[in-house]
């Protein structure tokens, strides 16, 4: 193990981190606040991070999976803690396990809040909270490409964690310039999204947040109804279909950039994800028919929090605990499944869904036929064992984190669905989700020990699952 | 397909299951209750089937793993259309899907009920009833026992299916006298149980009927508040005990019959079984302290919910959906984990289940060391690659039926809890779930759709899934 190289990378990264929050430090002091201390601790601590390891750079710079993992795990974690800061300084959230849960949320793209009055929260800490989606989501992108990528260089080891999954198509030769290039098309869509909104007659201000949390598929809003207080379909449209932009693989927006459009009808993820989302949309639409007063409200609503659960954002427009309970199992479904592999969108992967359903419907047909060879395909290639068991551990791997979590948030004594869902949504870094925490409700009534456990799980599902339990994992740390 | 041979094989098990009805019949005229015809019809058409075809047997007797699959499927469906019949004949039951669900859940050794009154039921059907419970845990031996055991003879093609799983010793050379065995130990475990329970004053048909119960894991009781009517302790421990007996793999019953003690001491499945109810236990006493008068009523209704639980028997003592939630989730993972491969007990299986875990460590090992080579061991002997996909496959298709299931069973509108716990509870032939359909409750409430749904999922669960998905395969039915 590494352990110089693994402080360098992560002091790296949380100076890297520490310092956006100067942009909110700035709108502090623009709104008069009063908070600016609670800015000025966390982004000096940060730099002090910085500081301490840029002097002298480790000589051995040699990383392989391991230190990868632990350094993806181990950064996301300090951030959190940091990030957190202006939150507990500036006493807006009480209580340190709070704060975190907060900003552990927002920095994996949840969405889930144990706010009680958002609206009442300073506007630079509602913009703070919201960056943290941004940033988050930026890091997935980048955690993602690394993962899926091959490893031609030493800076693809930084996050790689030889994970089992899917593969995603290197976009380009080099690792820097596929980033560049993520990088270029995230800001591109936010930008966009951005305008779109404020022609939809929303302000500056919330146009932006909500392209941040939008774009991150995180779901932090700033009003207490979420977006449902905007009542615009207008709006509603340009969430719903920017929501389903960013659950995309963005190797499709790579290939319309580099006019390869031919390549996009070829994938197959692509395919599956659009099909789920217009057959959720439709089976709720006629679910929810008689809730609403016309087709089009109904249809409206039921493509909003397809796409926001899809996606794992998490934003809403309807309170879906009191619709019928197939409404609310479909939802339930697509939380599991989540956006496709290369997004931003949390969840187990449309990818690996559709893969595992291959490899049962080719078990019954092997169990039939014993003679038969049947092979599972994925975008005309035949799938290696290797992946097919790499994606079914993802699932029992994923399984055994939801059945222990579970147990543990069961110590608060809640109901059922509020215990069960609450493990799902946090793993599958969704938001809301049924029973106590949904739409209309909050994760504020959780004891501290629940939520350093559901932190846990957002960090887990955020990451893939492994660099977390790879920290965690007395293996990682013998010898 | 030897279309010739499967009805052969369905007829003949459906005339020597049909003949048993011989028994409640001749119990109904000895209480005189006037139903005589609810059980001659069924054996009339019963005998019709195995006459039908004893006249001229198929010359071309070859059979493959489809066949296998489809007779058992087939069988277990028609035993369950006829078996139903003198609960619609006698009227004693209202509609026939009622019973039907009953009569599914019967054979499957489920134990869920439709009943609202089950003492008002005439005492022959009471008997029927249970003893579909012990018909359906000797059919699963010879199932589970040719599916995991080699295939020298043309026999144990019977009812294989290419299972994929975990392996069990084979008892004896011979299948035939393998089944043999099995069938006595299941007896002398029967009536061992009868004369104990007779032993603590309860009645000869309360003794006999709960036997059955408990050999077939079944749960089907014949007071309203199952075993908590006779409120006491020395027959709550007799059936707790004897349920723990019957959710081992009956392996061990040969070993010890044989001698073979050190055997035994290898047996990783056991011991995690054994470990897993000792910590349930435990967790739950620690649990539900507050609710009971003492520390020894505590441990005993405790005890026998999770032996009730993980042996998929569902005889209760307690209503556990008033317990706090930590128990409630304790027993849901219970019910998922079932009893030991090679015992009448469902679920997913111990052995499975530890396997599952192991394959979840070693990945993440691997992860952390990408060049080590962690292999997943059970009893000593390194699983082979195609045992530990068939495990994982096992897994996925549970998960799929599963997620299914619930899609069509939330058509009905019930709250989460009920409607995800009924899926649950039936795949895993359990008996009871959690909210309306807990110890208290029933499935009567279900809608005709539902009940067929769950009827499905009973058989499915069964027969280890593969069977009733060869059935309802098109693949199975091509050329």
């Amino acid at each position: 193990m590494n352990y110089k190289m693994i402080i360098y990378s992560v002091c790296r990264i949380v100076m890297a981190v520490g310092a956006t929050m100067i942009i909110p430090l700035l709108l502090s002091i623009f709104y008069g606040e009063g908070i600016t201390l609670s800015y000025v601790i966390p982004i000096a601590v940060s730099l002090l991070f910085g500081a301490a390891v840029y002097i002298k750079p480790p000589k051995n710079k040699s990383m392989y999976a391991r230190e990868g993992s632990v350094i993806v795990a181990l950064a996301w974690i300090i951030i959190s803690l940091i990030g957190a800061l202006p939150f507990y300084i500036s006493r807006a959230i009480p209580g340190f396990v709070n704060c975190l849960f907060e900003t552990v949320s927002g920095f994996t793209t949840t969405g889930s809040s144990i706010l009680l009055d958002i609206e009442a929260m300073p506007k630079s800490l509602l913009f703070w909270r919201s960056f943290t989606h941004w940033l988050g989501g930026m890091g997935v992108l980048v955690f993602v490409m690394t993962i899926f990528s091959s490893k031609d260089t030493r800076t693809s080891y930084m996050m790689r964690a030889e994970m089992p999954g899917p593969m995603v198509g290197k976009l380009a030769s080099k690792w820097k310039f596929t980033v560049r290039i993520l990088y270029r098309i995230y800001i591109a869509l936010t930008v966009l999204e951005t305008i779109f909104l404020m022609l939809g007659g929303m302000p500056l201000f919330d146009s932006l947040v909500h392209a941040f949390g939008t774009a991150g598929t995180g779901g932090f809003g700033i009003k207490n109804s979420s977006v449902a207080f905007y009542d615009s379909a207008y709006i509603d449209y340009v969430i719903s279909i920017f929501m389903i932009l960013f659950g995309m693989n963005f190797t499709v927006f790579y290939l319309i950039l580099a006019r390869k459009l031919a390549l996009i009808k070829e994938n197959n993820e692509l395919k599956w994800y659009l099909v789920i989302i217009a057959a959720a949309t439709l089976i709720i639409t006629f679910n929810t028919l008689p809730i609403y007063k016309s087709f089009s409200e109904t249809f409206r609503h039921s493509f909003f929090q397809v796409s926001s659960i899809i996606t794992t954002t998490g934003y809403s427009t309807a309170d879906f605990t009191r619709w019928p309970m197939l409404s609310q199992i479909i939802l339930l479904m697509l939380m599991f499944i989540g956006g496709c592999a290369g997004s931003t969108g949390g969840g187990i992967k449309v990818i690996r869904i559709v893969i595992l359903a291959k490899i049962a419907g080719n078990s019954i047909k092997n169990s039939a036929s014993p003679r038969s060879v049947f092979s599972v395909k994925s975008d005309g290639k035949q799938l290696e064992a290797a992946v097919l068991k790499g994606i079914m551990t993802y699932l029992v791997i994923y399984m055994i984190v939801f059945a222990l979590s579970m147990i543990l948030v069961s110590l608060d004594n809640k109901d059922f669905t509020t215990t069960s869902t609450a493990v799902l949504t946090a793993i599958s870094n969704v938001g809301p989700g049924l029973g106590e925490i949904g739409p209309a409700g909050n994760f504020a009534g959780f004891s501290a020990l629940s939520k350093i456990v559901l932190s846990i799980d957002m960090l887990a599902g955020r990451l893939e699952l492994y660099p977390i339990l790879i920290l965690f994992s007395p293996h990682t740390w013998k010898r």
